[in-house]
């Protein structure tokens, strides 16, 4: 039976030689960074080596990097310490966001604060302008993913931030926090830019092990999550030294820009062609359905308003479930929506993007990684048209 | 030169074996167990087992074990939780508590709530009547630590639950959460009390990795912390699966009770002639001074009202930082306070104990763990008696 794995959105598989190295440096640097003793100065100076490396591979400074466990617990601790500000105000939030964002700010309603939401459009795609339109005078933070996880849609971030920055110069511009968990080690993306005041990453979406991510930020925001005082402040609990190195290590393999912009290249003509392939399948609706509009693709016909590894597409009459578990029969591993959702039924992304409900019913996600072939995706695609026959 | 480890209460030596397991077995189960494929399925599953196993070690059902980053994010968990709550309250909370606890307590003097401090008798020792005396009528959550991380004091923490309940039965009871982390695996301890409402476990104090910890709760308390709604919507982030394994395993090695309570024999034998060898360094004042007060002994001569694991001493005229880095030049790792508080100059657990300034300056804690051999901690007080003796 095939064992062919396109979820990489959801979890990638185990870069194993990242892996066993981290482990092995790890059990060398098995003290507490805080003890002051030589074991634990060197688990600390293993630490800071490896915070050095990962803030090289994103080009921004080391001090800016902050280990947590994952993007879900970076994201909470830029919206949670709004709640140490002596006012309450808003905070924009764009409609795709991710759960770990959209959730926690609808819970800082129990606290005084307002959610306004930012509508997409019907590409998945939040513009710069709508943003402004929902910026208020009170609003404190702004959160725009950089690459949505369901729909690959490539969010104008970089954009977005210069607007808001040009509308609410100085001191009244709100923080801008950018998810860039579908982004790091998948598309160029620049995660220097000044007015981005906070990204996140996770480590599993990119060869590393679960459980450890970074919140990069640009200036210090004091925390509201407190303890120890680890990760100067920012994130308290001793540090996870085997996450931290595994993460540098998957960034130093994946993130270096040549290599990135390769791997890139090749997977954007791969999704070209497994799309046209798609689109062969008549029941098939590629969500959003404009993706490979003439108007925005590239010289080698690829549409840059979307990550390449990531591809939503509707079925007709086959509901979502049933084609990922017919599919998986055959050991062949896709999702529906984001592995966060698959066992709710709402799908907030499509429903944002005013996706119709049978094509929300019955969409699901193909996500790609470095090491998934044509052929692998060849043999997805007969077996994808052997099923839909079944139910058509 | 020496490389000897007597820092076990901040971080524990990896166990090899256990962390080659997990490892292996997590990259095997690589997939988002949130995915509804065969390979999100697996790793669901193993997650489950691991989930009932560690629960089948602590005594409690598998439902109430939600996976975390470590104690603090536990800690954090129940503390936050509170901003659910429509009105506001106290929070009553122990004067020696871990600052995961304590500094988390007093954010949330932000959002309106009262902390109020049970002061601890002179031996680092939290009474029921004096958390009794806090507790007011709007009190909603209690927290006292099981042992203490610099003096190893037992608090009565089974004793002060049965008062709390006593006092305010029914709906009316304030929660009662206890951090265990110096517990697990090193004392006997009862995690399955049921006027305890929750505990906190760290896997890296018992041989595990740092980055995974365990809350255990009885009842659900609804989160503020919200994002995937992963560990049924307690604990949102992809799950860790490398790090939940290890941590179930390292239970299961050490926690096991009649091999715990063998483990604990022994090391209460070794502390207790530990302490007598200390007490012949004329210089050496045993923190808090009572320890080993014959009233609280039992047939073998150990005060029972500390865990032998955890050795707090001050000894006059040196400096703990200067004691601390001398014996690590001689490659024998002790520590000033604990690790969280070892670069910090204010020691607040040995204040709330009324500790003489002079003994706070020159303490140090002595923890030891399952590998620590009689004729390592000979040349510790081999050392140690050179470097007292140089100082005096």
């Amino acid at each position: 039976m095939n064992n062919l794995y396109f979820d990489w959105a959801a979890a990638s598989p185990f870069d194993d030689d990242i892996l066993n190295t981290a482990l092995d440096l790890s059990k060398k640097a098995f003290a507490n960074p805080s003890s002051v003793h030589k074991a634990g100065l060197y688990a600390k100076e293993i630490l800071q080596e490896y915070r050095e490396r990962t803030a090289a591979c994103l080009g921004v400074p080391g001090n800016t990097i902050y280990y947590t466990s994952g993007g879900t617990e970076s994201s909470h601790l830029i919206l949670v310490s709004l709640l140490l500000r002596p006012a309450k105000g808003s905070i924009v939030v764009s409609s795709i966001e991710h759960p770990a964002v959209k959730e926690q700010a609808s819970m800082l309603t129990h606290c005084g604060w307002d959610v306004l939401t930012v509508p997409s459009d019907s590409n998945g795609i939040i513009t710069s302008e709508a943003v402004l339109s929902k910026i208020r005078d009170d609003t404190a933070l702004v959160c725009v993913m950089a690459v949505n996880n369901e729909t690959g849609a490539i969010q104008p971030v970089n954009e977005i931030a210069q607007a808001i920055n040009s509308v609410y110069p100085g001191k009244k511009k709100p923080k801008f926090h950018v998810d860039a968990v579908q982004a790091a080690g998948k598309i160029p993306f620049s995660f220097c830019d000044p007015l981005i005041d906070s990204l996140c990453i996770s480590a599993h979406k990119i060869g590393g092990p679960r459980g450890i991510g970074i919140l990069c930020m640009k200036a210090r925001q004091e925390p509201f999550l407190r303890g120890g005082g680890q990760e100067n402040g920012i994130r308290s609990g001793t540090e996870n030294l085997f996450g931290a190195i595994a993460l540098c290590l998957a960034l130093e393999k994946y993130s270096v820009k040549t290599e990135l912009d390769e791997r890139f290249t090749v997977q954007k003509n791969m999704t070209s062609s497994f799309i046209r392939e798609l689109r062969n399948i008549p029941s098939c609706t590629i969500i959003p359905a404009s993706r490979q509009d003439p108007l925005y693709c590239d010289a080698s016909g690829y549409d840059t308003r979307f990550s390449p590894w990531i591809i939503q597409a509707a079925f007709e009459g086959i509901p979502s479930e049933v084609l990922v578990r017919s599919l998986s029969e055959k050991g062949l591993y896709i999702s529906t929506g984001s592995a966060c959702s698959s066992r709710k039924l709402s799908r907030p992304v499509l429903e944002a993007m005013n996706v119709s409900r049978e094509h929300i019913a019955s969409a699901v996600r193909f996500s790609f990684g470095y090491t998934t072939k044509e052929s692998e995706v060849s043999i997805l695609l007969d077996n994808l048209k052997d099923v839909v026959k079944i139910f058509s």
